[in-house]
């Protein structure tokens, strides 16, 4: 070929890009796509279908039968499975993250397509960083089962009431679908659980269900919502209403109550927040008009003023033919990614574009074991019928027979067999990572095996020794060294004295740290000899073996 | 109960322990398990059905159907889901890692079972830790996978013919069972997932297994060894015989000639060592007679001199009323730990005590799609007839009437269905890392994207700048921090002048250690000021915007 190939160059590998790239390989003929590409960027080389990611936490769909490669599915695009850096509508050129040849990719387009839907917003509530568990991609689903066996496990062995109280509680923020749905799979799986643990019972369980609002599942009519809080409750999830998430460290999630304002701190390890969704970052640094984050197109889904540049899905603000807003749902992307598609071929082929018809067809949410609500066409379903309906709509609608196929498989088994209660450790806790306390929290205590150092960064925290203040630390000091350059156990209990941000390295990062960072040695020797009030060898003193525990053992 | 229970504690969750637990709580009547704990201790609640492992890395059975949940098998035993930190078999106290209460746990015993298997043993060959994929537990398996999907999704991207050569390249050393069984596996999936990639062919792959000996399987008769030899070679594997691992980098597997001694660089950013294992390192510790590296027990799985402590299996040197000592299979494990069992109630009851009486049944190994070899009691079996005996022995052999349910679903559905190739990214490099190179690897070059920091622990390397070296780095140097903290790409290449040790810390973890850590700003300061030649704002230089990227677009 004597002249170079049109790019159309698609952002973003939910069902929206996705869908675009699918329709478009459809759309063009052999011998057009012999002159134009359809490339495709994803973080990841799957499309997840998202419906189905709260059976993952139960295990009534295995992990990866939830996801689709997006190579089978887009043979005919071209996938680059890295990150967006940066997007210069101006020059035609996209610049992808640097591969495994460390350098970045400049990729010139002659449509582009952004469909990179929103992102995590962390910054509105202290500690959600750090101590909240999301729930949007297929890692979190996977991570929460697993914590959920974890504290399980952890439990069993414990003999503190409160610190087995703690454990056993689970808190979710957010009455909308995805919290409901995430909480309903994570009841069914607990319940059914526990019955593999000696010393635990289903009364021991708390599972919480946080909504600022009035109700849960706003989205649906309200008698659907509240046969939907009804059966939680029923099946033994509390669901205080009105109440938000305040802040959350690793030992609590404070609430407020929306009226009155009083806070509380109800104890608990697990805090999963189905977060609010913020746009993208690299969507708000775009010269392209925008509504609460969202790009603004036109009813042909193309930017105006920017001939060639089109948005779809969650990061789109597209008015629909009844005046509304099309909202952030996947029926509403997918039928995005079509009329895209479509106007793309027709500008190729100058031919009038199409306007986006959909208005929705209804809503619908799993309530877990064999009940669900939903809302079609007017009219409403609840219970087993709305359950049969909603897997049934999913099934068929699950892109690829074979992937249908495993479905079906997963859902017969999972209805005959025993749950999976094996934990898969995976995640472990990054090196160096952050951790926020609370006012009044303990950062560690006296006696504790030490496995972390913690560099404070903002706030306020208190030494304690022998029940008496010894020290306050602040901004730019160090706790919990001594207990890992000494392999003693803690000889002091670290208390936040305010709300105290910290950055934390893992014992194994923090020695082998010591051992090569130029100037760190020297600083520590300086702290050290400070505290301890003598000089001290540091890889002598880390070589000294673990003194005897200080209980007695257990007979 | 007035009297305290007494505890039987067995370390280990493989076949050995978890099946003496099993045996146990059969044995013992209802009214003597009032008197007597089982307890259990491991690191995983499953036990992983180790021969189904290698079938993971192809997919043909799901990750989470090769274990089984110990709770469900052992369900009268009480479980404790920690590391064995030491015994002390004088005191009858054996102490657990902290557990999520931060403490140490010791729990004292009146009969002791010793189940701990072995470790894996990198020390004989440099690189070996920091480069080479294990091949022995679960998340290896699924790591591995992931591992090939990754490969693939770069190699595809990839233009340099040399780096998609070396992207392309697969190499597993060991040629017994575990090797053998291992790369028929990934070669398998290899074949088939690259046909959903544009620019990978077969006749790109390399897969290349590495037998020091004259033969693989040399567990197995000679006929039979030879027919899987064929049989790879002719599916495409490469065995070049007589070569052994010397040594591993990031870049590169290095072989040696046994005979000649001649060394080569195979180029493989793959290299998977079914590694040889080495004794327990806290078995080593202990005061009982050892033969390399496994306790010597007697015919009754009792250490001598020791009444009340038991070893079996891989951990235990059992001598077989043939002559022979057991070989560290999980048939013999099997077996041992119900003699064992029997002992310990025998000597509860006071009766006599059992003799080990087993010798083995045969020995079998897969070869991927439809084949494997066997040779049980005296017959050898090969091929398609080898293949359903191999899977019919062990889905009758896998524990529970639900997984065995669930493995022939997934056989079932392998058959018929593509095989997955989506890459679950649930691994990354940890923050802070070790990397080994080999003399004359470029640790980094001009122009890369600046990821991480190396600190030097051994060896040296040379900067080198137009082609000119302009410095040497040696122990408790460090480089490659400039392009981290100014945000331009590597300024210099740096190349290993020798085999070279070093400790890196990713670009995030070094952003943030340098915003807190004591002393690291100042020495980072002097640093860049000497190395610039002048005076420099850390945290304003990090701000500043990645510059655009040095190459051309890509059209």
């Amino acid at each position: 070929m004597s002249t170079k190939k049109k790019r159309v160059l698609i952002l973003g590998g939910g069902f929206g890009g996705v869908y675009a790239a699918v329709h478009l390989q459809k759309l063009l003929s052999p011998q057009e796509l012999e002159g134009i590409e359809i490339a495709l960027v994803s973080r990841e080389n799957y499309m997840v279908f998202q419906p189905l990611l709260p059976e993952v936490i139960s295990g009534s769909v295995e992990l990866n039968h939830v996801i689709t490669p997006i190579r089978r599915m887009a043979p005919k695009a071209y996938l680059h499975t890295r990150e967006v850096e940066s997007v210069d509508p101006h020059q035609r050129v996209v610049t992808l993250s640097a591969g495994i040849d460390r350098l970045p990719l400049p990729l010139t387009y002659d449509h582009l397509v952004i469909a990179m839907g929103t992102q995590l917003d962390y910054s509105r509530i202290p500690g959600m960083r750090e101590h909240a568990h999301p729930f949007k991609y297929l890692g979190d689903a996977l991570y929460l089962r697993n914590q959920l066996v974890h504290v399980l496990e952890c439990a069993e062995a414990e003999s503190d009431p409160e610190l087995r109280r703690r454990l056993l509680t689970f808190v979710v923020a957010g009455g909308g679908f995805s919290g409901v749905e995430c909480i309903a799979e994570m009841n069914d799986f607990l319940r059914e659980a526990i019955r593999a643990y000696h010393t635990i019972s289903e009364s021991d369980l708390r599972i919480i269900l946080l909504q600022r609002g009035d109700r849960i599942l706003p989205e649906l009519t309200e008698s659907l919502a509240a046969f939907a809080h009804r059966l939680l409750v029923k099946r033994g999830v509390a669901i205080p209403l009105g109440a938000g998430l305040k802040a959350v460290s690793a030992d609590a999630a404070v609430i407020e109550d929306k009226k009155t304002g009083a806070e509380e701190s109800i104890a608990t390890r697990t805090t999963i927040a189905t977060i609010p969704a913020g746009p993208h970052a690299l969507i708000a640094s775009l010269p392209f008009k925008q509504d609460k984050g969202r790009i603004v197109v036109d009813q042909q889904t193309e930017v105006p003023d920017w001939p060639g540049v089109w948005a779809l899905g969650d990061c789109a603000a597209i008015q629909q033919v009844d005046g509304h807003t099309s909202p952030p749902t996947a029926q509403h992307a997918l039928r995005q990614a079509r009329t895209c598609a479509e106007n793309i071929v027709a500008s190729f082929r100058s031919q009038p574009k199409k306007i986006f018809q959909f208005t929705g067809l209804g809503k619908m949410g799993s309530l877990g074991r064999r009940s669900a609500v939903a809302e079609v066409f007017g009219i409403r379903l609840k219970g087993l019928i709305a359950w049969l309906f909603w897997r049934g709509v999913y099934v068929t609608k699950f892109p690829g027979l074979d992937g249908q196929v495993r479905l079906i498989a997963d859902w017969i088994l999972d209805a005959f067999l025993p749950r999976d209660i094996t934990q898969l450790r995976l995640f472990h806790e990054e090196a160096v990572h952050r951790e926020h306390f609370e006012a009044g929290e303990t950062v560690f205590a006296t006696g504790d095996f030490g496995d972390k150092v913690y560099f404070i960064v903002k706030g306020e925290a208190t030494v304690e020794r022998d029940g008496a203040t010894v020290a306050t630390l602040k901004n730019g000091d160090v706790c919990g060294e001594v207990a890992l350059i000494s392999n003693h156990p803690r000889n002091a209990t670290v208390r936040a004295a305010t709300a105290l941000d910290t950055v934390v390295v893992s014992r194994e990062a923090f020695q082998e740290l010591l051992g090569c960072l130029p100037g760190m040695s020297r600083t520590m020797q300086e702290l050290m000899r400070e505290r301890l009030g003598r000089p001290l060898d540091l890889h002598e003193e880390m070589k000294n073996p673990v003194p005897a525990p200080a209980r007695a053992p257990k007979e």
